[in-house]
């Protein structure tokens, strides 16, 4: 893509959202000045002006143009640097779909309810928001069966856009085991998924970028006692 | 695509969403068999066996593999006829980004705030769901400036992703216009937006396609007697 390629990317160390990017950019083999924001401290200028809708990271920014929203963003680099690396999304237009379908199901179900039940002060709520989670849990050990054929991962042979989707969400997943014992991965019943993040966690590309599974659990810890989580 | 393709559409015909689907279906000239579900009465068998997790339409069938969610279901229409019509996505990866993250926009922040206020018993809530149901306006009229440079439609020359989605609540803001006298798409707010609605809603492709405004408005001042909307 020539010498001029100026890409920046906008994040903070502990976001999932965020560690999309960073993978999907490391699979990609691309080089990146990373930033990181300051979320409970001041928004930098450049982030406000690069997302003014959201005003959230993560933001990639490609030779001066921002964009937005995480999946966004992988979808993007994997059209961009196409010809780098192998392919996020699958080539059929039936298996995107799944991809893309999946990942939906990830950001606008499974993860709000996930958020919901933890922020809220009902433990009747709670209750009935983990039983969702747990729900989709199961929903999407379905989904890793018939996406992965067989093969390690949902992108099949490789990490694909669903493996990296769900997979940003393993280190919190993690964190809360250590923080409250919680085990949300199931053996008994989930035992593809529990193989699959195994799997994705200790992949090459992966393990280098994710956190700290302990400062995330610090992290949390902190963030519940402020009363922020 | 030969001889052997069956394409089933599953619907209500006063769903903005699948109309999304009919028009990304009719712009690549595909034929389909349309089927009329009734979700006030008994959802279809085939429905809830294409649909299990969300149990809602549109659902694309195309030869026995079932595609849900409307957004995805035209980006599937795009990738599988591709060389059938013009194509709904921008060639370029920042173009489509962009066409992503405004239909994006629309269905996560903008059409959601629109129907929580229809919603809503309370007045204050109402009137707060109205202002930013409003600016959200105010932004895609920007976002149109942005997109469209200079052409008719987000999409520049042919109609694009983010006019099939944004122009799918067309009717629905018409109707609301004759119920309430609701003005949302105002000329000296966002002149760029009510010039291309116009322009979307007189295309030959579209406006074969789109439901009468008079019967939607009937429709939705019975669900309002219902207490539904």
């Amino acid at each position: 893509m020539g010498d001029k390629e100026e890409v920046k990317l906008l994040g903070t160390w502990y976001s999932p959202v965020v560690l999309r990017a960073k993978i999907a950019l490391r699979l990609k083999l691309v080089d990146y000045d990373y930033v990181e924001e300051d979320l409970f401290g001041s928004k930098s200028e450049l982030l406000l002006k690069s997302n003014p809708v959201h005003k959230k990271v993560p933001v990639l920014i490609h030779n001066n143009k921002p964009i937005s929203e995480s999946l966004n963003i992988v979808q993007y680099i994997d059209e961009t640097w196409n010809s780098s690396g192998p392919s996020i999304l699958p080539s059929h237009p039936h298996d995107r779909a799944l991809a893309r379908f999946w990942s939906a199901f990830v950001d606008n179900k499974w993860f709000p309810a996930l958020r919901a039940a933890a922020i809220t002060k009902s433990e009747d709520a709670k209750a009935k928001g983990m039983e969702e989670v747990e729900e989709g849990l199961l929903r999407l050990e379905e989904a890793f069966v018939a996406l992965s054929k067989g093969k390690p991962f949902f992108g099949g042979e490789d990490i694909g856009l669903m493996d990296i989707c769900f997979g940003s969400f393993l280190v919190l997943l993690k964190a809360r085991e250590k923080l409250k014992g919680e085990k949300l991965l199931d053996e008994s019943k989930t035992p593809s998924l529990c193989k699959w993040a195994d799997e994705y966690l200790s992949d090459d590309t992966v393990k280098n970028v994710v956190p700290n599974v302990d400062k995330i659990a610090e992290f949390i810890g902190e963030l519940e006692v402020k009363g922020q989580s």
